[in-house]
């Protein structure tokens, strides 16, 4: 399922220069990791470094819904990743593909996994029509390291490479998109997710046998299209998980008495309230870091409000099949009704012939 | 108010087989509780089972905004309840009546209302055009019981009926609602409040003078149509409560120095933040159980999600009558501007006589 | 940049009568504060009493995003405010006008400041074409001043001046806005700011060195035209703070290691995530008062629903210029993409040269 291709020779090919606009010299050029590439849109395992490294201890990894974590290379103690920006064909469903842009093969992008206090090292290579930026959502980074362009760094101009370089300082859940042409860029489905594991036992932070974690996004397809219309504010016809719909969707699979984690974020345009069937949990974290424990509220529906992450948790206590979903019921069911007319009550009888005289056969 | 409609005859003439959905036999139909049908939009009063029985101990019922509680039979321990969902005529107010699918002649359907540990049995009579199930949404139940069409039970057919039986385990405020076509059925005002009062005094519900209840729906009604337009995702132009809208709505009355409980559940496509004027209120549960004391905030406006259900409570300290309202001010005043241009600074002196000019009488 | 107007007599002139809906009586009207009127767009800079006078203590004033504190006069110890409802024109950024409604010259309209336990008098004086009244949001008041029109006061008719009076009892994060013609009025930009600072020291208020706050609003305003749409629901283009958007927006500049308050309303017709970039914070307050210490959670970004106050508070630590802004992409970017077809993917080479063929020069 995961190719590797070397592309250091395209990579050359496209300029790369000392005056990029992340002054990337040839000699870090020259030692760019190779990006990883995934194809295919089913779950992939859960991805442990080789050894524990750098400040990692061991850790339970992370489980991306439909997606997959990306391996990094140890450089000199630094966590390097590679991510290409770049057109990608996604499989929303089978036999439903669509053009989006994503992150090395896939939209969304990789997970990217870490322990608190490593020093990460990400190449964002720019193979885009457009200028783009990675904005490092949630962590706490250097000024420059922020992403927004315009305001933190110029934007990687068209086949440039940028190095974002800074230490997680602190665990917990978070994402990455761009912020260059936000509204594009996102509508066309560039996002990914970032856990940073806590370095060692964290108080606010309990164990947990399975930790499952994904972005909605929301596309507009028009019916015999591939192409989102990324201009679309609010009458979105696809809503999505990962980039992927039912019935393309992996099942989050648990065993009886299983605890629980699943990490959610939002990057649409609405507040999507998702709900867990057969169960209760607490909303343990967000992206601003874990919630104190007597602060916890049951719950059955959290509302994730845009571009924030929720962390819930609970006790997998009921055996079964269990349905969870946004329960905005357009949402629930797909792109199954919009502009089409009301029939309630409508006397339909003999209407099927009334159309085959219609329409030649 | 309400009038008991004996149709036994009736339910056998739609063809009951032991083959139904259910599997509900012979012996068990002759035996099924007669549907208590209710006419009129009024809010009934609260009702109390004539004797504490069951596991009940005497709690104090919650009134339904504009609407009604069901009453259940006993029968040997077992508290059982008919729901029929049928086509309903709705007074949205006096004078405006919408054409809805509902139960037991009313949208919304009644509320349920039992004490914790109650074994409940409820059948769910199918007389809609087309199937359908009903999610106990946020109970503890066995999964067959859990009612989504396709994962949990195969829908109910036209005509049949379905048998659906569990504890209620948890104290609380919940709701139900089909998971078959559910775009179709809750945009047509399928919905319905439950309360499972707890069995003993606890910890974290406290005693109030005052429980009201109501959902928030919305609908899409063509001036000049009866018949919701079921397709439409976001442009509603009839935002209301429990199917019913001002100057139509009953007030929510307490005495001063009352405490006061409101339970609201919304189950319409968007968030209503829900403003209460005059006194401060906390949030004290959610449909996933009670808000530990210490988490609790103090709000005058609280944002209801999409499947989210809030128990709101506060002291009734201030005489008068307060405003309590969505704040969204389109919701606030109603469908009272939609596709109408603004005339802000036109100049409109003499176009009264323009028009007549153009217009015979 | 605060010009003071005597227009006594201009009000005078509009027919004030002791059978105005306020019942103001002559001898009143006589010593009615003049108005304080704003011109310009501007930040102003915090405005403290002269003296400290009333119930106050000295305080820590707000700053309003492009927009002021309105002074008031002592009358017997009573704060006085003229407020004075009227058509203007709010430079939203260089060179974009936009016809709105405000109060004294602005929309929004000037920010209150008082402290707990005030008695505050407030002339409201409707220059508008059309009724109007003033709700004071969040605030404990006798049920006649709380400015629902229909429910509490008749409205106050166009020429005339109601005041109400009341004692601001609780300390905390208000606003103030119509209830009268909601839709229209808020869609035109009624509204403002209302702060009480604590009398003494309060276990759940900390002193902070920054003290920020504005209002969130929306309005449709076609590309060429410069009176908004008020009959918009869902699909507005221009998505402002205090009436204001970016480049036109003033920073909100801390020193490092300074504590920041931002007090956030939002009085448009959707959530909106606010996220912060570089710190993380949590909600300290809301309208219904201050959060419990042990209540609150880390948060990057907070979700402010309609008709909601949000206090944030957050340590200014690291060093830079961070981004502050809502997460739905479209309220990020602005009014640069609606009914725009997509161009992804489109082979436009030579396109500009076919369209200035067409197009004479």
């Amino acid at each position: 399922m995961q190719r590797r291709q070397f592309f250091q020779r395209t990579l050359a090919a496209t300029a790369f220069t000392a005056a990029s606009t992340a002054g990337v010299s040839r000699a870090a050029l020259a030692g760019l990791p190779e990006p990883v590439i995934r194809t295919g849109a089913d779950t992939a395992a859960p991805w442990l470094p080789p050894g524990v490294t750098g400040a990692g201890r061991p850790y339970r990894p992370v489980v991306t819904l439909n997606g997959w974590t990306m391996p990094f290379r140890m450089n000199q103690g630094v966590k390097e990743f590679h991510l290409v920006a770049e057109p990608v064909v996604r499989e929303m469903a089978p036999g439903f593909e669509v053009n989006m842009w994503g992150y090395n093969g896939q939209s969304p992008g990789p997970t990217i996994e870490v322990v608190e206090g490593d020093r990460v090292r990400l190449f964002v290579t720019n193979r885009l029509p457009e200028p783009t930026t990675i904005h490092w959502h949630g962590q706490r980074l250097p000024n420059g390291m922020d992403g927004v362009s315009g305001v933190n760094q110029p934007p990687i101009g068209v086949g440039k490479t940028f190095v974002y370089e800074f230490v997680a300082r602190r665990p917990g859940t978070f994402m990455y998109h761009p912020h260059a042409d936000e509204m594009t860029q996102m509508a066309m489905g560039m996002m990914g997710f970032w856990v940073t594991h806590p370095k060692g036992r964290h108080p606010l932070i309990d164990d947990v046998e399975r930790d499952y974690c994904f972005l909605l996004n929301a596309f507009d397809v028009e019916p015999g299209a591939h192409t989102p219309s990324i201009n679309t504010m609010l009458d979105f016809n696809i809503w999505a998980w990962n980039s992927r719909v039912f019935p393309g969707l992996d099942p989050l699979v648990a065993r009886l008495g299983d605890r629980v984690r699943v990490r959610i974020g939002n990057l649409t345009m609405t507040n999507h309230p998702i709900h867990v069937h057969g169960i209760e949990f607490e909303v343990t974290g967000t992206d601003g870091g874990p919630v104190p424990k007597g602060a916890r509220w049951p719950e059955v529906t959290t509302d994730v409000a845009v571009g924030q992450m929720r962390q819930i948790e609970f006790l997998a206590d009921e055996p079964g099949d269990w349905a969870m979903h946004c329960h905005k019921s357009h949402h629930t069911m797909g792109a199954m009704g919009h502009d089409v007319p009301t029939m309630i009550g409508v006397d339909h009888r003999g209407l099927v012939q009334k159309i085959q005289r219609l329409v030649s056969r």
